[in-house]
């Protein structure tokens, strides 16, 4: 009997790894949303940008529900403009919260799902991959524009190369 | 006889995915040094951080010396601070001469080889995916101050989503 070889391909990088890389930039973003005086977190701004809180309610926007949408298939909307009460250490609970469905909804994922491909919050489309790699690269690119709002309030950002 | 069942782990990315998604990252990289007057790239700075050249040395001083570390295993010098003529556009060629030499650099990587754990620079220690995965985030890192200049000066940056 002739038999197919069945190669097996070596993974670059595992779900686990991802996740973990993942955490890892969250961990160096709420250091840099602890390194805002209360105040600049909802007011500073340079070149008519939005204030950082603005951006971390995006970044809040997308993670969480993002996956849920990835796990449950449901249909997430994407309301990066939600209630709050202009406090800092609710942006902080909020993200602490998001750690955790993170890890939760992370131990749902398929390994053979970060290949399909699919649509989030009714217009985005790509694999599951390049959807969780959008929202990791997004959150580095928001997150180092708070640096320079920082670094102009005289303020040392987070080490960006500590991740844990 | 019995046989060993070679289970095939689906790769949730895979290398040319990957190359892909950097190079990407570094097209528009490439617009973001375009859209800077030629003397903002040079001499605009906040906060006391670096004027965007210098980061693009440092990124330079990244990418192709990091893929020949990879590829040959030579020990290559972390120089970002090399000779230039303070001109934009010998910017512009460097960054192109890098892009066609990573791509040649790439072809070489075995499959295999990005969870290897390796030595960059004489100093930064991990796999070859991970050294690789850090490349970008700190293009992304650093291109996102350049966003921030960008603005301060009433300029609009590369939209960041667009990637071809």
């Amino acid at each position: 009997m002739e038999t197919t070889a069945n190669i097996s391909v070596s993974q670059i990088i595992s779900p686990t790894e991802l996740l973990e890389h993942w955490q890892g930039h969250r961990r160096v973003t709420r250091r840099t949303i602890e390194a805002f005086p209360e105040e600049a977190f909802f007011n500073h701004t340079i070149g008519g940008m939005r204030p950082f809180y603005k951006m971390v309610m995006e970044l809040l926007a997308i993670a969480e529900p993002g996956l849920k949408e990835i796990v449950h298939g449901t249909s997430e909307h994407f309301d990066e403009d939600f209630k709050h009460d202009n406090k800092k250490e609710t942006f902080l609970r909020l993200w602490d919260e998001a750690t955790e469905a993170i890890n939760e909804l992370w131990a749902k994922i398929k390994p053979e799902q970060f290949k399909e491909t699919i649509t989030l919050f009714g217009q985005y489309e790509g694999t599951v991959y390049s959807q969780i790699s959008y929202f990791i690269d997004n959150e580095i690119h928001h997150r180092a524009q708070a640096y320079v709002y920082l670094r102009s309030l005289g303020i040392e950002p987070p080490l960006f190369f500590v991740r844990d």
